[in-house]
């Protein structure tokens, strides 16, 4: 299954947003998003559309590493995150999360397959026309048990 | 127009999400949200559509207090939020915001009137069977002129 259908069906506000997945490698993601379904009563993005969008970004990027890594028996969740939104957005919008630094993933790697559980933070971004308009931060964490979080 | 069909229409992601709204009034905001819309690969709900229900239970807070102002010309904008998620929700959920620091409004007030611009954080929080799940904390701006932001 695509990674887009796979978004849409077990995250299904993926599919309310409309959203694309237009790069989904383990080191980047890009996301696409129309404005229509995530706009608000001022005609720009609803910040609860662009956290949401973000946090799929981030998401996505971290699991296809544990994917690589063969770790996705992990539970990946979200502990706190900080969104910070810089300019209105006014039209069709991107989110995309990069991550190249490999020496937190080797400790992230380590800390899962010693102690069950691995913390990371990941940064994520939504672009419209070429504008940074929003920054996000997401402290993510992966369990191994099937703990309640 | 109803609260809850003014947010169906004008937010349509509130209608994705399956927001009914409970309370609204200037002092509290509940909203409901059904597990189905807004579930995650894990049968929890996706931390994205959390942070957009705690953002849109602080906003429409906002909005009523500035309607009840005479001031809701002014455009409301989130500027950075900050949520913290502790604990997975695993069913239908609520999204309450309550304020009563008086004196926190009639600064903000007096701000908008004077300047043109006011801001004030909002707290939030999403609760499960009387349960607290998630923390949020928003800025939001009030702006009187049509500025981008």
């Amino acid at each position: 299954m695509g990674i887009e259908s796979y978004l849409h069906e077990h995250i299904p506000l993926s599919a309310a947003m409309g959203v694309r997945v237009r790069v989904a490698t383990p080191d980047r993601v890009e996301l696409w998003l129309p404005m229509a379904p995530n706009v608000n009563h001022q005609k720009t993005v609803f910040g609860g559309s662009a956290a949401a969008a973000a946090t799929l970004a981030a998401w996505t990027l971290l699991q296809l590493r544990l994917e690589r890594a063969k770790a996705d028996d992990a539970q990946l969740v979200v502990q706190r995150s900080a969104t910070e939104y810089k300019k209105a957005i006014t039209g069709d919008f991107e989110a995309v999360c990069t991550f190249d630094d490999d020496a937190a993933w080797a400790s992230f790697e380590q800390a899962l397959a010693r102690r069950g559980r691995a913390r990371l933070t990941m940064e994520a971004r939504l672009i419209q026309e070429a504008h940074e308009a929003v920054t996000f931060a997401g402290d993510f964490v992966a369990l191994r048990n099937r703990c309640v979080r």
